[in-house]
């Protein structure tokens, strides 16, 4: 399966070297907005292009995985390039997964390309996790927790603030809130109840840094209605300390069954990630994998990880799996 | 869905709870090899038949979920009944899985069935994380954990034993085992350092309970390799405080990702079950309704859950999904 990356950053890195760790898959080219010259890659022998030229290596793609943001990237992206491609994202705004998934749908019906949208771990891993708990015990409550793991938007948000140059802030699950959860004990839990959030901020020589962890507690959505602390540190620290792109959560679902509700169930699935952009690469090719089967078989239109049999996942024939898995 | 049980243990009966907390479910009858009037089951209004009847009750179900042991009754059972019904059974054990396959895939392609197999915990949902993990992280190394629960097959193996009386066996994970996979530290481990064995014995009045504890722990295959600890307790006690039939695991996947490998990831999947039949019920119960509409797409002979996409086992729609699980 001849793979094409759209977008280099660390989400495109992450995907080359998942690339490299699949020996049914490979990867034939790579398109940026940049200056192609600009673009140094990992894999030797692998050409960069500019997007504008992308039309023209058409075949030389099995799927296109598009590796650009989910504000202002992928709603334009995606259903553009499943007009040429069977294309995979990871579309990650919620709010808008269905209309993305109408504009991705009529894009690769209309051209016979089969697409995939939303994969990663969240959404994607935590959604099957979400879906598979909740058909198997109807009667239950969900609970999502992320960290703990750095969010690019918290970080962000923080080096927006007048005196700060650099920043990096982690989500923490509380302890007791996991506690209380994993014991069953179905706990109502408020937004402030369930996650802390903990900054790392290099401030500009002589900044106020009373007025900078003010207005980072005080910061509506982001920050107000969380527990925050706010470390200052030196540009040297945050650089040797916080290089790192880790992230993860757990995903619950308590429930009952039994004739009189008696019995108690809980289900719990983890993540623990050294690197969140490569993880989410590692998801996207395998489910790159089954989106070029599933174009073989003729099946077309946008698809999410709702809709893929596990085992078109895997490079293993059915008869393996069943022996080896099951 | 209309749903027939042929089988009406522990795994029937859950499968009957089960039912009732689907509305777009419904039992239609209960099959059973005793005499029907001696069998009370808990749904108003269903009858229960003797399963040389069967036949006569074709029309009247849309999947017939198999509950009878792995042993001896489902490898007759499950390729019988294909012929009549689709049919769906959680068949375990995991070394016959391929020769049980074959055998209801070949009876359900024939008469135009579908057919599931081996639907539950493990073989189950254990599989299924066995599969995306692998699919996910190539590079990496699994583990499952059992327990802590009560193993039905070790309570037999001591109750087999000269002057015991009754007797219950847990299967407990050692914590040290869980933490240093948890850590990702990838460790190697023997079968005594994964799990030990706990066992609670009446024993018969007289009988010499140092040879019986002698003999537990020394059992080939069942305790000999393993740390088992034996309390002698009276029947009373034992009906008390070890009536219930929870169980549960764990299924990780460690693994690595980046050019140079340098990224370590763990995945890891548990359930902590107070029912082990209610729960087993309740995945086949989601399992039924995807067989059940598999037929109706014409797609015959057995699958596994390797073969059915999650969107599948849900009541809800697709874009109904989309909004509120992906």
């Amino acid at each position: 399966m001849k793979i094409g990356i759209l977008g280099y950053g660390n989400l495109g890195r992450g995907v080359e070297c998942a690339v490299r760790q699949n020996p049914d898959v490979e990867l034939s080219c790579v398109f940026t907005r940049r200056d192609p010259k600009d673009v140094k890659i990992l894999t030797e022998g692998v050409s960069v292009y500019n997007v504008a030229d992308i039309a023209a290596h058409k075949d030389d793609v099995d799927v296109l995985i598009i590796c650009g943001g989910s504000a202002t990237d992928l709603p334009k992206q995606t259903p553009e390039y499943a007009k040429l491609f069977n294309v995979i994202d990871s579309f990650d705004t919620h709010a808008k997964i269905p209309e993305h998934f109408a504009n991705v749908d009529a894009a690769a019906k209309q051209s016979g390309h089969t697409a995939l949208i939303s994969a990663g771990w969240d959404p994607g891993m935590f959604s099957l996790n979400r879906l598979y708990a909740n058909c198997i015990l109807p009667e239950g409550s969900d609970y999502t927790f992320w960290g703990k793991g750095v969010s690019q938007g918290h970080s962000d948000a923080i080096r927006r603030i007048e005196g700060v140059k650099n920043a990096k802030q982690y989500t923490i699950p509380v302890p007791e809130a996991l506690s209380s959860v994993r014991a069953g004990e179905n706990p109502v839990l408020t937004t402030r109840q369930k996650h802390t959030r903990e900054c790392f901020v290099v401030a500009e020589e002589g900044a106020d840094k009373g007025r900078i962890e003010q207005e980072i507690k005080t910061m509506p959505n982001y920050f107000a209605d969380y527990d925050t602390t706010v470390h200052f540190i030196s540009e040297e620290e945050l650089l040797r300390d916080h290089a790192g792109i880790p992230h993860g959560g757990f995903v619950f679902r308590t429930g009952v069954t039994g004739w009189e509700k008696e019995h108690k169930h809980v289900m719990e699935y983890s993540l623990k990630l050294d690197s969140n952009p490569e993880f989410t690469a590692s998801v996207i090719v395998a489910y790159a994998r089954a989106i070029a089967r599933l174009n073989k078989e003729n099946v077309t239109g946008c698809k999410t990880v709702f809709d893929i049999a596990p085992a078109y996942l895997s490079p293993l024939g059915g008869e393996e799996l069943r022996k080896n898995l099951l």
